[in-house]
C-alpha cells in the first residue's frame, strides 16, 4: 500500500504534511523538481523532521561545475552513490580543495564554506542532507527551478528567470558567489 | 591527499575533531564499529554539526529482526543503497507496518516510534541519518559494541556484555522495548 497525501507543496506526495508520522517512499518517488539539468528529489524535509534535517537526491548528466556558493547557517553532506562527481571547497581560512567522489564515498562542507560540484559520469546520484541553525533547503530546488510529476531527468534544461536568482537563494541559505574562482588541482 | 586527525573517538579518524573543517571520506574509511554481525561506519556525528546531525551506514548479513526500539527524541532515515531490509515501524497510534526496501528505497522513523529491521540479503548496506531534540547517536554502536580499525564485517558476533544493556542505550536515546511483537504481514 502506498498513501498519498496532500500538502503544501504537492497535491499528491508521498511525505506526510507534518512530523509524527512513519512512511516510506520507493525509489525516486519524493517531491521531485528539476533544475538546470538535473533532478532533484526530496525524501525528508522541515515538515517531517521539525526543522531538524532533509534527505534528498540529486541526480544528473556529466556536465559543468556548477557556480560557487555557501550556506552561511547549514552543514551538507554529498554521498555519492552513483557516478563521479567532484567536489570543491574552500575553508574559512580560505584554502581550498577538491575531490573526485564516486560510489560511496563521502564529503562534508561545514557552513559559510564555498563550495561546488561537477558531476563527471552521466546519470550520478548524489545523497545530499543538510541541517544547522539556517533551517532546511530542500525547497530550493523547486522554488528557483520548476517542480515536476515527471520521472527522470529534464529533457530540456530548466533554466531559471535571472530575477529568481535575486529573491529565491536568501529564502533557503543559499549565497552564490560570483567571480569566485577555483585554483585547485586534481 | 588523505588527512588523519587524533579525536576523542579514535587515535586516527578521516572526520575532523570540530566543526567547521571541509572534509572527505572514502567508501568504507569512516569510524567503524562492529556490533553483533553488522558493521556500523560513521561519516559524520555530532562534534561536525554542531550536534544537528549524523551520517553512518550499517552493512550486514542476512539475519534475524533486531530488537525493537524507539528513539525519544530522534528522527531517523533508512535509505537501502545495496540488497534487501525489511524495516517495521508502529506509530504513535500503535498501528504497524512494515516494507522491504531495496536499493534507492527510503524509510522514515519519527522520534517515539517503536521500529526494528531484518536484513534480508547478504551484504546488504543502510545509510542512516538521524538528528532531533536528542541529539545524535552514531558513538551508540561503538559502545555497546567495539571500534574496529579493520575493514569488513566482523568474523565473529560481537555481543555485547549483558549489563552494557543496562546503561549504554540510554545514554544515546535509544529504549529498547522487550516483547514487542510485530503483527503485520508483508
Amino acid at each position: 500500500m502506498t498513501i498519498e497525501y496532500a500538502t503544501r507543496y504537492r497535491a499528491r506526495s508521498h511525505l506526510p504534511a507534518e512530523p509524527g508520522v512513519p512512511y516510506f517512499v520507493e525509489k525516486g518517488m519524493g517531491d521531485r523538481a528539476h533544475l538546470f539539468g538535473d533532478l532533484f528529489t526530496v525524501y525528508a524535509g522541515g515538515e517531517q523532521t521539525e526543522n531538524t534535517f532533509n534527505f534528498f537526491t540529486c541526480q544528473g548528466p556529466k556536465g559543468e561545475t556548477i557556480p560557487a556558493h555557501a550556506h552561511p547557517g547549514t552543514y551538507e553532506v554529498f554521498y555519492v552513490t552513483q557516478g563521479a562527481v567532484r567536489v570543491f571547497v574552500e575553508d574559512l581560512r580560505g584554502e581550498q580543495s577538491e575531490r573526485l567522489l564516486t560510489a560511496g564515498d563521502f564529503g562534508f562542507v561545514p557552513k559559510g564554506c564555498p563550495h561546488a560540484y561537477r558531476i563527471e559520469r552521466h546519470d550520478s546520484l548524489i545523497v545530499g542532507v543538510a541541517a544547522g541553525p539556517g533551517g532546511t533547503f530542500e525547497r530550493f530546488f523547486e522554488s528557483l527551478g520548476a517542480p515536476t510529476d515527471a520521472l527522470g531527468l529534464p529533457k530540456e534544461p530548466v533554466v531559471p528567470e535571472p530575477a529568481a536568482f535575486g529573491t529565491v537563494p536568501q529564502r533557503y541559505d543559499v549565497r552564490f558567489l560570483p567571480g569566485h574562482q577555483w585554483h585547485t588541482s586534481p
